[in-house]
């Protein structure tokens, strides 16, 4: 009989270990895949790619019981030698190799992609093609820590301001948006959707803990082959209940966007540096409208609006512009779209109905969030159901929390992998994306 | 121009800033719903229902400027009035209510539930049927805030131990998993499943980030009728690269839970108090082997052996007893199940290679996670494929990642809601799920 009595401390050590407590010329082991070997002749550096980064390990004939060819580019090892300080070498340590233990070597055949160097250089394709090798590269390796940072940020942040996470059902009966974007499968005989978003499930939440999110996939049968689109993404959805208007989600969001510029600064600026990431200013975020920005940037740029109900890409590039000349600001939100652009829930402005009191936020030239107040009186929201000749069917239990009293509410969701690509600088929401799912791509 | 620079300050109040901050006396506002209303003559108190818990508020005809049945229980509205000390109400304040603000009305209809009793004490079919209002009980409330804390735990204790979040898709061509439980859904003409589990592609990151979790929905079309069988879950899962033996997989599923239980007691004491728990210990956990362990309690409890390959419900229920007896552990790690009943990729043990190095963790009776050491040599792996008679089509990527070297690794899936379940004492996995979706069950 065994007992499991938690986490142990490893012989092994890792780099921020090895700069923190080790001392140079200490024995020490560590591990870690075979990055690259650059053979000097007489002393060869073989590069250890461990979770926190890149470490040298100086291989010489004489002080090693080992061959140098019988370790090989991406095998997985284990390295005992001598700590030494290296102002040169990443992190200023290197290792001096006396032993290894091979844990595993490479099946011969050449890597698919030359994953050492610094930019890959490979096309998006070959990337996504190989998704498990591209990402061994600490530049792509680095925009998903970063990922996880405003992950990370966004739920610390939330669950700092009393809200509470839930889980909500991705197969359902019916969508929320409606429309015809919706996957489609059988469940038991049964035909099921695949959520498109956990509006309902949100909405109905904020009657029970007031304030609510979560960070999970939602599924989009977009035919739209874009560089923006996906059909899989991450969403990182909110909804807040007691608002007294949309500026508190809008004030909400900002201040996460603080929260997770702190924090990516704080622990992610390894990977900032490497990707060379300056962080946008969050301090104040302005707010212009719908109609009346359209009108100004179709004015200064020269833009020829088609669609007076919404914004065109690249509308949402000239807005950001404007914002960024104006104001010096990287985010803008863009406030009170049309009502008849936007889903039967959102509240309508009751100074101008045509327009809903929602918004969208432009980071650098991409809408990133759609937000707004909802509609949180029964009669309102079946009024508008009907005068829009939507079928109820199927939102039975979405209309009878509002029968049941619910407080004036309202929320967001997010783009996680937009969020990130415009942060990270990329231009494509692929690159940003682990395992992109678009009209061509269902594997790996 | 506006600009938003962040969360605000509300006038509004909660219950901790009430409890902290405020002085009997003091005029405050608070916002909320209308939990329940006692009439008592000359006095009525009105219950807010607020995310942190009840506020109990004093209506006296003199002091108010509204009529108690401008009111009613299940409407959202603002009171101002003065807080006032009182040892026999929730927290011990109370609001003497002057003026309220209503922000919506129920519309007339009887409440499906009666949500202010302390036990609800409706069918789980009633309290599922409407969720929405079942869940604003505040002991069925509670239940999932007890369940945020153990996903949040998971989290940040894996981030302090040096591992990367990710998010991996959930549509796909292939299962991990293989077999039937697959739900099959139409890919732009193409065929595709979702996923069982994120198995394949945290394997693949551990070659990227060493040390990967994820917290996300898994989807399983087993036509199981049980209490303990969901179609859709939440599973916590990691990877973890290096490892020295599946026992580093079960140590660190211990620090988790042990992580757990503090961040419970610290941050979620309210909780535990409403629904009178007692944390389990997890100072240290027992780990017995599959094969002595069937017999042992076959023989103690006079339970007949049907299947030597598996661990049948009951005999789950057993081996819970058993450690309870003799360790008083609510834990169990069953460890070495039997090769034929894990997957491919599960390591075989060398030196019995009927048996893998692999466990299941038992709580309180119930399997609440599997586990094991996970093959990652390329040419074992490719044996065992074959050895199975299976296809290789669909994982060649997953494959590819083995050619090009990864390190000796291992993992583990919890499931959210049965773990949840066992904690808090409900016997049906549904209790512990927001909206669960089973066999019969596709709504809300």
């Amino acid at each position: 009989m065994d007992f499991l009595t938690g986490v142990k401390k490893k012989e092994t050590r890792e780099i921020s270990d090895l700069i923190r407590e080790a001392k140079a010329g200490e024995r020490v082991k560590v591990n870690g895949a075979v990055h690259t070997i650059r053979d000097m002749g007489t002393v060869a550096f073989v590069i250890l790619r461990k979770r926190e980064g890149l470490l040298q390990c100086v291989y010489e004939r004489g002080n090693a019981d080992f061959r140098l060819k019988d370790i090989k580019e991406a095998a997985a090892i284990e390295v005992e030698g001598i700590l030494m300080e290296n102002e040169k070498a990443p992190n200023k340590i290197e290792i001096r190799m006396e032993k290894v233990v091979i844990f595993s070597m490479p099946k011969g055949e050449m890597m698919p992609l030359p994953i050492a160097r610094w930019k890959l250089g490979t096309s998006l394709e070959a990337k996504l093609n190989y998704r498990s090798i591209s990402l061994r590269n600490i530049r792509e390796r680095a925009k998903f820590r970063i990922q996880e940072g405003l992950t990370r940020a966004f739920r610390d942040f939330l669950y700092s301001q009393g809200f509470t996470e839930i889980h909500t059902p991705k197969i359902g009966a019916k969508g929320a948006e409606g429309g015809a974007n919706i996957f489609k499968l059988e469940y038991f005989h049964r035909p099921a959707v695949l959520a498109q978003s956990p509006q309902f499930y949100k909405q109905m939440m904020v009657g029970v803990f007031d304030r609510v999110f979560e960070t999970a996939p939602v599924f989009r049968a977009e035919k739209h082959n874009t560089k923006r689109h996906l059909n899989e993404y991450t969403s990182l959805d909110f909804e807040m209940g007691y608002i007294d208007g949309f500026e508190d989600v809008m004030a909400m969001e900002t201040g996460y966007l603080q929260y997770a510029m702190r924090l990516l600064e704080r622990e992610y600026g390894k990977e900032l540096q490497i990707l060379d990431i300056t962080l946008p200013e969050t301090d104040k975020i302005p707010a212009v409208r719908f109609s009346g920005i359209k009108e100004k940037v179709s004015e200064r740029y020269g833009h020829q609006m088609k669609n007076p109900f919404d914004l065109e890409p690249e509308e949402e590039q000239l807005i950001s512009r404007y914002a960024k000349e104006e104001w010096d600001s990287d985010f803008v939100f863009v406030t009170h779209y049309p009502s008849k652009k936007r889903p039967f829930y959102a509240m309508d402005d009751p100074e101008d109905t045509r327009y809903t009191l929602s918004f969208d936020l432009l980071f650098r030239g991409m809408e990133i969030t759609t937000g707004g107040q909802r509609i949180h009186d029964y009669q309102m929201l079946t009024d508008k159901i009907a005068a829009r000749g939507m079928e109820a069917d199927g939102m039975e239990q979405y209309l009878t929390t509002f029968k049941h009293g619910m407080p004036p509410h309202g929320g967001l969701g997010i783009g996680l992998e937009r969020l990130t690509m415009k942060l990270v600088g990329e231009d494509n929401v692929r690159e940003t994306t682990l395992f992109p799912r678009d009209l061509s791509r269902l594997e790996p």
